[in-house]
């Protein structure tokens, strides 16, 4: 269906834009040595994976059974559940692998570990588990020097399961935005991640595989000495975040939501369109970053952004557009009448009722999960749908 | 099934206060000598729907056509679809009506007004068209002094469509908290619609039906004389934001997403939940509130809530919970490391690895919309589930 037949809101994914970022990626990859394990948590969506696969990834990341249990039903083997496991989910992992999926599973703590062990001893089941390494303090997983890190080891290599490697994300990376600085946090990831699986292994445990990664640290990275594969989401579609932080550039972005004007008030300079929150998602990730960019940036049908206008507000199926003037901004008005007059006379000219527009997002992987599917369009308008994953 | 063996995250709904919620706010209504019209963008569940509709409710609002085509389908005739209607949605809308549903359109200008007009001229339908108010100015309609009030009723009432009513909601109840200001903000509501229906009248268009309403002012009106109907979504539920305006207290909230602990970072006094923003959803309207609750206020299985512990930060899979007291919040542990170290070494006893936790919401309508279906709570524990619509 040709872009402008859509029904609004719809979440589009521009397919040239997507395979531009997944053969920049797999390049990069290719040129430091190591292997690529997409992280598919960001589109949850089939026709993607397997755009990444046929570029050369080696296997997935998942956040979810949920996924796993899909991704592997749909002819993918080789998946990480990249989330410390909860032990009363270990029946569906149990039952993925016994349909033959190689899932391999995260951990954390002793006493998950154990809680492996002891279900994989009961069930006659020797699980692959990787350990989660905590490179930059931000989240999850164990210091590189904790004593735990060799205690979880030794329960499950001491309990017949498979420690298949070591993993980490420095999701600190989001903070960052200068290319110094995430070069040396990617450094940081590689160095603590290493000296994880050394650890290990002068305890004689093996860890075959040295897993880091995040969008920014993945592209940073100049060198990857000691890792086996990367890791990295949104990279396959970009956004607003990522902009700010330095990797990529507004064209790169390749998930907008299409909407229509459906109002306006012209006092404020408002145009009113129907993408409120529902549909870009409550994500304002950029309003901690040096450029804000409210709910996400409004462009043409063809993807020219439109320099000066943001989606200032949202509620639930209402966001408005306005000016990123001085004193432009929604709940600003009164204090700058005269400086909006000629723009608010202008909102309903420039942006006139049933106009639509493509609004860039905040954040590909928040953004994409008010959908139950994309619609994927090709470089000549015409869309096709595709499906994504809701729930776990 | 029972509470303890559902998978998590999930999203659980209290049947017993959700019970209790319809039933207050339809007693205050029939009290006041109006119509209710519960908005069902807060659930888009037919079981939650047909309760509030067993309770008196007559007929209901929809945020998309989307909700309107299920619930026509479901058995539901009177639908208000609360949003000024893109022409390019028209034909949808014509489908429902020729189907039988007693279906109306809002509009807030006079370019869609005349849209309408030319596509019921053109097939031969009679469109019924509500007029957007704007009564406080936070979002769409037409203020009641403003020309294009009767100049959309003419359009509509010159062409053969039918001005059913006005309505107006007014959202900027949510910044309040106080009753005396959302008893004035109520009655600024009541006073600005009903103007507007006046003026309609004096012109010689009838205007049968004056609806307003948002949550916060339909439980602190105390009058509502012009008033035909009220509408209001999130009461159903409530969540804490509502709390945070007055409207309800804790014990109220009968929607929470169940999470299991699954890590620890004992240093900076986290336990690590699976219920990140992706179940929580991105909102957090309390940040702009006096009382902050993070990402969310962690209770027992029974229901009571653990004082002085919120969830303080969330990835798309994790929560990190932790105590509110003074420095020992996400980011600040380095700060305050003294303080934290009582309360550090006792996260791991208080919140042990696989504890099942129910988590209540910043923003009912988000977090439910992060959910493919409820889990809806008996008060003897068994769950059954309730799905939702997802998209447009």
């Amino acid at each position: 269906m040709k872009l402008e037949h859509l029904d609004t809101p719809a979440a589009l994914i521009d397919i040239a834009r997507m395979q531009r970022n997944i053969a920049r990626m797999q390049a990069h990859m290719n040129a430091l040595g190591v292997a690529f394990r997409p992280h598919v948590k960001t589109t949850k969506c089939i026709d993607v994976v397997r755009a990444q696969i046929a570029a050369g990834a080696r296997g997935i990341t998942v956040s979810t059974l949920k996924e796993a249990e899909a991704f592997y039903a749909a002819g993918v083997s080789d998946i990480l559940y990249a989330v410390s496991i909860a032990p009363s989910k270990l029946p569906r992992a149990l039952a993925l692998r016994r349909q033959g999926c190689n899932l391999k599973l995260v951990v954390d703590n002793p006493t998950a570990a154990a809680a492996i062990a002891a279900f994989g001893d009961q069930h006659g089941a020797t699980f692959e588990v990787w350990i989660e390494v905590d490179t930059d303090g931000h989240r999850s997983g164990i210091t590189p020097e904790h004593e735990n890190l060799l205690d979880v080891g030794r329960i499950l290599h001491e309990n017949g399961m498979t420690v298949g490697g070591v993993m980490t994300h420095a999701g600190s990376s989001y903070e960052l935005d200068t290319p110094e600085a995430l070069a040396a946090l990617a450094e940081q990831e590689r160095a603590g991640c290493v000296r994880a699986a050394e650890r290990l292994r002068e305890a004689g445990i093996a860890c075959p595989e040295v897993s880091v990664g995040s969008t920014p640290t993945a592209l940073a990275a100049t060198q990857l000495q000691g890792v086996t594969e990367v890791r990295a989401g949104v990279y396959v579609l970009f956004d607003l975040v990522m902009h700010n932080i330095g990797v990529c550039s507004l064209d790169d972005i390749a998930l907008s939501v299409l909407a229509t004007v459906i109002g306006h008030q012209v006092d404020k300079g408002w145009a009113i369109l129907d993408a409120g929150w529902m549909a870009m998602s409550r994500d304002r990730g950029t309003s901690k970053q040096a450029h804000d960019f409210g709910y996400g940036v409004p462009c043409l049908l063809d993807g020219t952004p439109l320099a000066g206008y943001v989606v200032s507000g949202a509620n639930q199926e209402h966001g408005i557009l306005s000016s990123t003037e001085e004193g432009a901004h929604a709940g600003e008005a009164d204090a700058a009448d005269a400086a909006n007059a000629a723009n608010a006379a202008s909102i309903t000219q420039r942006f006139p009722i049933g106009m639509k527009l493509r609004i860039l997002p905040n954040h590909a992987c928040a953004t994409g999960a008010q959908f139950p599917e994309y619609q994927a369009v090709a470089p000549d308008g015409q869309s096709v749908p595709w499906m994504r994953l809701q729930g776990w």
